[in-house]
């Protein structure tokens, strides 16, 4: 799996608990850290090169643990390696269609936060649609909330007065069923989006995330668990572009794990 | 010149009005976009990269309108080109030092905003050290000011509340004579910085940035000014290595004009 930096942990974190007697190797870019700002090419090209690593490495398949690699980058990687490969947009979306088609039906409009990048893909829509064409998605790039989470403001009067900034005009006017958390940052701040929603909407909404529905999609690709299910110690293996000090103390806030072993791997080509 | 991304064009903005016979050529490394939470290694690979690009296209001076490039990658230019190179710290370290000199000379206390990289590289207090060893430098690391600027949330409520958290215990503790913007982003939030500074002080403290101490360290460099001095119309050519479009708007901002031309060039190597 990989993604530009630490975001993809979320999934890594997901994938561990749903998969526990797997063996995953995690590649985070950061040399090129944050790909959510830039441009479909050089997404593309960043990806390409580390699936190729993986594919080098072993991996029997790949997930893209990234929301815009995932919306930028999902083709160009299929072409370019032999393995399976699946993205982190695609579960929810069927999640989310699954959850607003159990009776009563009435519920059709979908909520999406995520990077600009993403955003303008409109791969959570086209999504969305292609599952549920009845699905109605409103979208809002929320580009401040990858630094508060990399900063380790999580909640408080900033994180909460950026939330309400980005999600009173986009709930207020569409009054969503389903909110999803588009970015592999945002849930490390789903307790203060939830609240903000909340206080905004009068209500609960439903948030969705990529770590449980990516977890299950790669369950079904993998196949069936062997008998033995007993969990075992999460052992990811963690690869960074940088420097790997930078990146122990987040990986292990973004794992909810300690981590000591982080290696430098060289992607410049 | 060269930065990252858009921080370096203030510098460029001043260079442009202090110069304004010269001809510029800015890149942004746009795809490699930001360098400020990047290791010292990745930082000097990138900057030697585009500083013989720089060379190649002719250039006969080179800033490197980056405050963690200048940190971290001054020597590993200098060493690579065969052109002068100006960085953006010493020149604003030089104006403070000698800010601070002027009699009454009681005033002993500069304060330092930066990026992560910057602050960590101990670059600002090493400059003024070397040039007025009984200053006393205090640094305060305020990552979430660059994706603010870049953002556009320059002034209101949550730019002031982020400016109040990063700069409170900065000065009320060290009560400092000098303020120093030490990112080439933070001049576009010199207001707010201003303005909370002044309510946490009870009185103004004068902020020191890059643009203006590199514009007259350049001219120094290249020597006297052609005695025709009539100003003509900026015209600096400009280079990113990710999408030109992502670059035009937020160029404009920073550059306080209309930008219509971005090139792109390709640096993966």
């Amino acid at each position: 799996m990989f993604d530009s930096g630490v975001g993809g942990l979320t999934v890594l974190r997901a994938l561990e608990r749903h998969l526990p007697r797997d063996a995953f190797l995690y590649v985070g870019d950061t040399a090129r850290v944050p790909w959510g700002t830039k441009g479909p090419d050089t997404v593309q090209r960043y990806s390409v090169r580390v699936a190729r690593h993986l594919v080098d490495s072993g991996c029997r398949a790949i997930v893209i643990a990234c929301n815009t690699a995932s919306a930028f980058a999902l083709e160009a990687v299929r072409a370019a390696v032999s393995v399976p490969v699946i993205d982190v947009i695609t579960p929810v979306a069927v999640e989310v269609a699954r959850a607003l088609a159990a009776p009563p039906a009435s519920a059709r409009h979908v909520a999406v936060l995520g990077t600009r990048g993403t955003v303008a893909s409109h791969a959570y829509p086209r999504a969305l649609a292609a599952i549920d064409n009845t699905l109605i998605t409103h979208q809002r790039p929320c580009p401040l909330f990858v630094p508060l989470v990399e900063e380790g403001w999580v909640d408080g009067a900033v994180p909460e007065a950026i939330a309400r900034t980005y999600l009173d005009p986009l709930l207020r006017e569409n009054s969503p069923d389903a909110l999803i958390l588009g970015c592999t940052h945002y849930p490390m701040m789903s307790a203060v989006i939830a609240r903000v929603a909340r206080a905004i909407l009068g209500r609960d909404v439903p948030l969705f995330e990529s770590g449980d529905a990516t977890a299950n999609a790669l369950a079904e690709l993998l196949g069936a668990p062997s008998p033995d299910t007993r969990p075992v110690a999460p052992s990811a293996r963690l690869q960074v572009t940088d420097s790997p000090e930078l990146f122990l103390d987040i990986a292990s806030r973004f794992l909810g794990r300690p981590v000591d072993t982080v290696e430098h791997i060289d992607l410049a080509g």
